[in-house]
């Protein structure tokens, strides 16, 4: 089967299959943290610019209050949940998940009176659709320049769509989502780079609804993408599918800071935590980090806190200063005016590009009085669903009053779509 | 300066400039086809489709009766009038132009008040940044598979409703529109043809409508919208730009069959009058074309009037039978089911394809009882504006009731909106 026709035997045999526990919990996990990222963007320019773009009359609810047609609700609430950069990464797929997904899901389900359960169901299986599809596009697709969170996104949010209107049959909105999937990461740095996000979604939404309509494009489209969109067609993403969930390698961020440098900060925080506390003066700092993230995460020297988020070096002073503490926004502005002891501290920083280090790991070690620590992390190592509870739960609050985060999820263990509404406009 | 820095410069210096009489005399002729082939798909399953889905509430107007937010109009209308495939192309930029670039400028002009003169200045100079833009992509573009109709249509779409909503400045509408820009020729046979069409025309209202709102993206994006696009860059596209109208060269379809049989018919309808009338039986007929069209237009057996559309042979059968009419769908019907003598006459032509031949062009051959008659047709040759009219109007007539197409060419020389507009919503 070519790739069209195993998304739409995906679709079918999973439309109303018993979704798997571990894979479910993790959507429940992303919605959680899709909640704290976008109501932590209440306020912020592009997500406000979205919104008030997209007010209107519709049936699908806005974040922090009013409505719109469900496109222009999936439109502006993508946007809105990746205006601060802060959500969910799939690696394999190399892009952003949930807030392509949830936001389609969510304003189709709305709109159709799905319950929580089948947004839930249509948020996870647009999902794995997504990631699949930007597995099957492969790397050269992401590296010559198209922002994969959006292109593969809107198969993610046709199908996600497709569920939440409780669709027998997603092949005209799979076609439909194909032709209209674009994105360009020379977007990134401007407010188009989260519009990406949100239109992926809009996409989605509007492929269905065009469907509806009667209005279907090309089983074939699919391979024209590839041909015209520089993608590999890894068949191997296709393997298993319905019975390994590859959605739920999805990591999120901890920390406000670029993807890339995760690893060196779990890295380190277990390093500062091996070495013996009379060493209290580190004299070096060796960080090993997978060549493609030197041109991304290794800037020399950083100016403000923006910059900070991109330098394994000014991120480990702060490390170093806090004996390990989370990195959170008050920890990136207290960098500036630089003092003299961090740049001392930058400068102890070695970073070495590793061919043998994966792209999601990093190995770090600390030197100090004759003594030394080591430690790696990978950010593909399986966590427990309380650990990834927990650490949600504690970003949630260093950008959110507290106890915000916590009663979000006490909306998302409820299963109420009227809680889960209530919440988004309020 | 580069393509960007161009376009945006020639919307500052031409917005407010005189445009040439020329280029404005050839966008009423488009205006006047844009609405013979629009109100021609009333009742055309894919354009009934279109409105359906678009329908609601909104300050824009959609054909045949109701009203849209400017976008949804866009869409609506763009898809209507690309419906049945008779509307406008132009062979450099390798793509149809008013379908996109019209319902752009007319949905956001109807939107903001703006003039009738306004609206037709904005659909001229889209026109031309599409046609620019189209070109300065080059044909492999096209080739490898995109619909440039829509990629470039983007483009143009923007630059006009910019031009309707009065805006001083248009690079955030260029940036988002680029990012936004897709359609693929995978869709060709489909329902999402059309829709490509209108997708273009929404992408540029859109794009417009979310840089009013603060949302602007990248001025690198068409560096790298040519870098994943399979984009040739060609620097000549912008050769005297704002004093050279190529928009000037769009070609009008005046038979409903495949644009790359048109020559042939004129170079054939011209042969046959050199024939002398004594040589009723045709022994050979000889049809040279460039080599592009054999994959196209050169079917050696046909089924139906739908295939007969992308026939050399079938088409010279009929206009040998009428004696050289216009091609009409009445007279593709005629042709089935088919009879003896047709099948004879399509027998007696050889298509040849010839490198010597431009892309544009034909050259028919007569030969009878030893006299033989020879004709050429360039789409590309000029013609005058009273010619192009009088073979709208005659266009006009083959599909739409007596009179209906006069009247639509008065609106149009009465320059106002109020009556443009009713005659879209009747």
């Amino acid at each position: 089967m070519n790739a069209f026709e195993t998304l739409a035997a995906f679709y079918e045999t999973q439309r109303e299959a018993e979704l798997p526990c571990s894979a479910t919990d993790v959507m429940r996990l992303c919605l959680l943290d899709w909640l704290i990222v976008s109501r932590a963007a209440k306020g912020d320019a592009v997500a406000e610019s979205a919104l008030a773009y997209a007010a209107g009359q519709g049936e699908a609810s806005l974040f922090f209050g009013g409505g719109a047609s469900a496109r222009m609700a999936a439109l502006a609430n993508g946007t809105v949940s990746h205006a601060l950069d802060y959500d969910d990464t799939h690696f394999a797929h190399i892009g952003h998940v949930s807030t392509v997904v949830i936001p389609a899901a969510l304003a189709m389900g709305e709109a159709r009176g799905a319950s929580f359960e089948t947004i839930l169901r249509a948020a996870l299986m647009g999902a794995e659709a997504a990631t699949r599809f930007g597995v099957w596009l492969g790397r050269e697709h992401y590296q010559i320049g198209y922002h994969q969170t959006a292109t593969a996104g809107a198969i993610g949010a046709a199908l996600a769509a497709s569920v939440a209107a409780g669709h027998r049959d997603v092949r005209a909105a799979l076609s439909n989502a194909c032709g209209f999937a674009a994105g360009l990461k020379a977007q990134f740095g401007t407010g188009m780079k989260p519009v990406n996000a949100g239109m992926a979604a809009a996409n989605g939404v509007e492929a269905v609804l065009m469907a509806e309509a009667g209005l279907a494009g090309s089983e074939t489209v699919f391979e024209a993408f590839a041909a015209t969109h520089h993608g590999l067609k890894d068949t191997a993403a296709w393997d298993e599918i319905g019975e390994a969930w590859l959605f739920e390698a999805v990591t999120h961020k901890f920390y406000p800071c670029c993807h890339g440098t995760h690893a060196m900060i779990e890295a380190l925080r277990d390093a500062l935590q091996r070495m013996p506390s009379s060493e209290r003066t580190l004299e070096r700092i060796t960080v090993r980090t997978h060549p493609r993230w030197m041109s991304v995460c290794n800037k020399p020297s950083v100016k403000d806190a923006l910059e900070a988020k991109f330098s394994y070096r000014a991120l480990a002073a702060l490390l170093v200063q806090t004996g390990g503490a989370a990195v959170d926004e008050a920890g990136l502005q207290s960098l500036f005016p630089m003092r003299e002891s961090t740049g001392a501290l930058m400068a102890s920083v070695e970073v070495i590009a590793d061919e043998a280090v994966s792209e999601e790991a990093s190995r770090v070690t600390l030197e100090a009085g004759g003594a030394s620590a080591q430690a790696e992390h990978d950010l593909r190592a399986p966590m427990s669903f309380e650990a990834r509870l927990e650490k949600l739960l504690a970003k949630g609050e260093g950008v959110l009053p507290k106890g915000e985060a916590a009663r979000y999820w006490d909306v998302v263990q409820s299963a109420d779509v009227t809680a889960l509404l209530s919440l988004i406009t309020e």
